[in-house]
C-alpha cells in the first residue's frame, strides 16, 4: 500500500475506495461529475489511509502549521522594512517557524481574509494603523496578533515599539542646543503612530524651547520615498529660509539631502538634515545621515518571543513594551 | 452543532463521536493513550463534521494551500532582493496566492525540509547555485520549482534570467569605446551563475578588444556588501593604477564609489564605476550609478505565470527564458 518514497499515493486511495485513480483526482478537484456516494467512499478512504501531505499531517498532530504571517510595507521603497523582515524571518526560523509575508501599508479586507484562511498560527504586523483595529480584532479572534514598530490605542494587543515621541523630541533638542533655529519638517498625512508621535514630540519640544515651527516650513508628502523627500526639501526651501530639516523617517531624509543640494546649498554647512530609523544606507559615506536608531533587533526578538508565549497560553494579559532608541550623529548634522 | 462563530468545534466532534472533548484533543495530538477503535471514531467524526481549519478545508477541496515558497537572499544587505520580493509577492497576490519567504544565500538541508514539509504548492528560487541541485531535485519531486535570476546547468527546471554574459560584455565595450583602458574588477569567490557569467563576459570582451585585466586589478570579496565593495576599490587602487572599475553587482559598486573617493580621487573624473542590477538607490542623486538593469518585472511575471501553468500541468517541458537587459548611463561613468 505504500509507495517507494514511504508515502501513500492516490493509487493507494483508489484501491482502498475501489475506484479509479481518475475518480480520486476528480474528488480532490471537487468535480461535479462524481456521484455523492462515490465521493463519500473516496473521502472515507482518504481519512482511513492517512493520505495527506506532510503539512496536513503536522496540523493533525499539533494543530499548528508553523507559519507566522508577517505584515510589512514598501519593501522596495523603504529599506527599514526589508531590514525588519530579515530579522523577523531569522528569529522565526531559529524557533522552527517560517514566515508568510504580506506586504501592505495598512490592512485590507483581502489581506485579512488571506491571513485568517491561510492557516497561519499567528500574526506579527509592523504596519498597524488605528484604521486596522477592526481587522486586527477579527484576526485576533482566530490567532494571536503581535504589534511591532507601530502601535494602536487599543489595550487588547501585545505591542512592541520605540518611544517615538521622545525620539522626535530629541531631534528638536539637538537642533536647539546647536543653534539651528530656522527649522523645517518633512512629514505626511494620515500618519501611523510612529510618524505621528515623532512629529508631535518634535513640535512639542520646539515649543517648550520657544522655537517656532512655521506652517510654511512643514512639507507633507503623499508617500514616503526618496523622490518625495527630495521634492519636499525643495518646497520648504522655496517657501522659507531654513538651516535644519527633520525628516520623520530616513527615506525622506535621504531624499532631502539631495533636495537641499539640488538647490545649490551644502549639507551640513547651510542646512542640517536629520532622519529617523538608521536604515543601512544611512551609514554609507555618500549619505552619512544623522538619525535615530530604534532597537530593531531587540524589538523583533521580544515580539517573536511574546508570540511564542501567546501560542502556548492565549490568555496572557496583553502588554506594551517600549524599547530604547539611540541618537546617532553623522555628517549630515552636528 | 455550530459554534457562535459559524464553525464546528471540538465539542461538536466529541458529541458526534460519542467521546469526551479530552479524547478528541488526544486524537489530534496523536496520543498513544487512545484505543484504535476510539481513534477511528473520532477521525470519522472529523471527516463527517467538516471539522478542519479553513486552510485544511481548502487543501481537501483543491489539494492546494495557495502558498508559494520564495527563496531570496540578503534582504537587509542587497536591495536587489527586497525589490524582487516585492514584485514576486505582488504577482502572487494578483493570482490569489501568498508568499512564504525563505531567506538564504543557498539551499540548506533545513530550508529544503521546511519547504517540503511546509505544505507549499510550489517554489520560486532566486538564489540557486550548482550546489543547490540535489536540493532542487528533491523538492521538484514534490512540487514545481521555478528558477529565477540565477540559473543552473540542469535542463530539468524552468529558468528565467538575463543574459549576464552579454551584459558583462557590454560593460567592457563601454569602457573600451570611451577610452577607459586601465580596468579593475570587483567580484567574489564561489560565484552564482549571475556573477560568474558577468565576470566571464566582461573578461572575454576585454580580451577580444586586446585589453588586459591584470590579476592585481581584480578584488574578490568574501561577501557582497557596501563595506566590502568600498574596501575592494581601495585594494585595487593600492595595487594598480585604474581609471575604470566594474562591480559585478550594484551593492559592491556603490561601496566602490565611496572607496574611490576615500582615496582622494573623484568619480567619474579620475575613476569610472559601473555596477549591475539597477537597484532603486542607483538612481539617487548622491549615488548616480551607471549600471545594467535587468527586466525585473517581466522576469518575475513570466516566472509566476510559468509556475501557475506548471501547477495545472506538471508534465510541461522545462524551458529556459532569457530576458532583455538595458545599459543605463548615469553620472558615475560616461
Amino acid at each position: 500500500m505504500v509507495a517507494s518514497n514511504g508515502k501513500l499515493t492516490s493509487r493507494d486511495v483508489a484501491r482502498l475506495a475501489g475506484v479509479s485513480q481518475a475518480t480520486v483526482s476528480r474528488v480532490l478537484q471537487n468535480s461535479p461529475l462524481v456521484q455523492p456516494a462515490t465521493r463519500q467512499a473516496v473521502l472515507d478512504a482518504i481519512a482511513q489511509s492517512g493520505y495527506a501531505p506532510n503539512a496536513a499531517a503536522r496540523w493533525m498532530r499539533t494543530r499548528r502549521t508553523g507559519i507566522i504571517a508577517l505584515v510589512v510595507a514598501n519593501l522596495a521603497v523603504n529599506p527599514l522594512y526589508p531590514a525588519m523582515l530579515q530579522l523577523l524571518s531569522t528569529a522565526l526560523r531559529k524557533r522552527g517557524m517560517s514566515a508568510s509575508v504580506y506586504e501592505e501599508e495598512d490592512f485590507s479586507e483581502s489581506t485579512m481574509r488571506g491571513i485568517v484562511e491561510g492557516g497561519v498560527d499567528g500574526v506579527i504586523t509592523t504596519t498597524a494603523m488605528e484604521s486596522s483595529l477592526p481587522f486586527l480584532e477579527r484576526i485576533a479572534d482566530q490567532v494571536p496578533v503581535i504589534l511591532l514598530h507601530r502601535t494602536v490605542s487599543s489595550k487588547a494587543f501585545d505591542q512592541f515599539s520605540s518611544d517615538n515621541h521622545a525620539s522626535g523630541a530629541s531631534v528638536a533638542s539637538f537642533f536647539a542646543k546647536n543653534g539651528r533655529k530656522k527649522i523645517g519638517l518633512i512629514s505626511g498625512y494620515n500618519l501611523p503612530s510612529t510618524l505621528r508621535e515623532r512629529e508631535e514630540g518634535f513640535a512639542a519640544e520646539l515649543a517648550r524651547r520657544g522655537l517656532q515651527l512655521k506652517e510654511c516650513a512643514i512639507a507633507r508628502v503623499p508617500k514616503f520615498s526618496y523622490a518625495t523627500g527630495a521634492e519636499a526639501a525643495r518646497e520648504i526651501m522655496m517657501a522659507h529660509d531654513v538651516n535644519a530639516i527633520f525628516g520623520v523617517n530616513d527615506i525622506v531624509a535621504i531624499g532631502a539631502l539631495d533636495g537641499v543640494r539640488s538647490k545649490g546649498l551644502a549639507v551640513p554647512d547651510d542646512v542640517w538634515v536629520v532622519g529617523h530609523d538608521d536604515v543601512p544606507m544611512a551609514a554609507w559615506d555618500c549619505i552619512n545621515l544623522t538619525t535615530v536608531a530604534q532597537s530593531r533587533e531587540a524589538m523583533v526578538d521580544a515580539a517573536v518571543a511574546r508570540l511564542c508565549a501567546r501560542l502556548d497560553d492565549q490568555d496572557l494579559r496583553p502588554k506594551r513594551v517600549v524599547l530604547p532608541h539611540e541618537f546617532i550623529v553623522r555628517g549630515s548634522a552636528g
